[in-house]
């Protein structure tokens, strides 16, 4: 008898609905064991397992007969394209980490954006950033920064996003 | 009497709650006449005016005696501030456009992004350009180019990413 494989995460985030994709598209039996991000789970070994490229490059060579035969390619061009086109995906995500350091470090020089006072140039962020935190889970990217954290928690608090929400 | 600002626009899209977020802090009285994005009408000239800096510049010009007195700056200093933090928020979505530019043109010369079958590389895109796709109203920056949005309907309605969702 086959044991499942056993996916440690949290249901809905990034990192499981990719290794479940990988694993449908493997058709590679698996058992998904939730766990709780409000309970700092998600910091385990075996959450953050799910984020390394390698777990999908042993899951795609250890199933070669399974599923989808090419899916991490079929000779060392493809391998090395897919590889490419991954490494661009990881990109975006430290570009948008470089963007918050800009804002992490002005927003310790003050307490808003453009000076000590709520202004248009914070206003001109809730509605896009509203976004990033809700609706997406990244938002921990954002929230979890001392500063940014900050300057977040009081300008979507202000009376003004209450009523547009 | 006072007639109140009328604000064209779909509800829930950034542009609209940015405006009303100008509106409530300004303590200025409005009313939304709902615009149905499926029909085109969001390209009508009164919700694109929404979209330009200079309303809200005009708005707080305006209204300096009410609500938030010091939203656009007291001063020239903070003034040109502001203006600079309105940019850096423009410059993450236009640095957003050019990643798309070259996606549009790799799904041009390809069906997928390593090469002309899936692969891990598409499949590594599907948990947060779904994010971005049904979490955002930007989607569409997507959705409407002729290769990514081709790209995306393919990717986006395989079997794995339909069991996954």
């Amino acid at each position: 008898m086959v044991t499942p494989v056993k996916v440690y995460g949290p249901p809905m985030s990034t990192a499981v609905s990719r290794v479940l994709a990988c694993l449908y598209e493997k058709n590679v039996e698996f058992e998904l064991i939730s766990i709780n991000m409000s309970k700092g789970e998600h910091q385990k070994p075996e959450f953050l397992k799910l984020q390394i490229c390698a777990i999908y490059y042993y899951m795609c060579d250890k199933h070669t007969d399974k599923g989808n035969k090419g899916l991490y390619g079929i000779d060392p061009l493809a391998k090395a394209s897919i590889d490419q086109w991954i490494e661009a995906e990881r990109q975006i995500e430290k570009k948008l980490l470089k963007v918050l350091d800009i804002y992490e470090k002005r927003l310790g020089e003050a307490s808003f954006l453009a000076w000590d006072e709520f202004s248009l140039a914070d206003l001109f962020h809730l509605p896009n950033t509203q976004y990033f935190v809700s609706g997406t889970d990244k938002g921990n990217l954002l929230t979890s920064r001392e500063n940014v954290g900050r300057w977040w928690d009081e300008i979507s608090s202000r009376d003004l996003w209450k009523k547009v929400k």
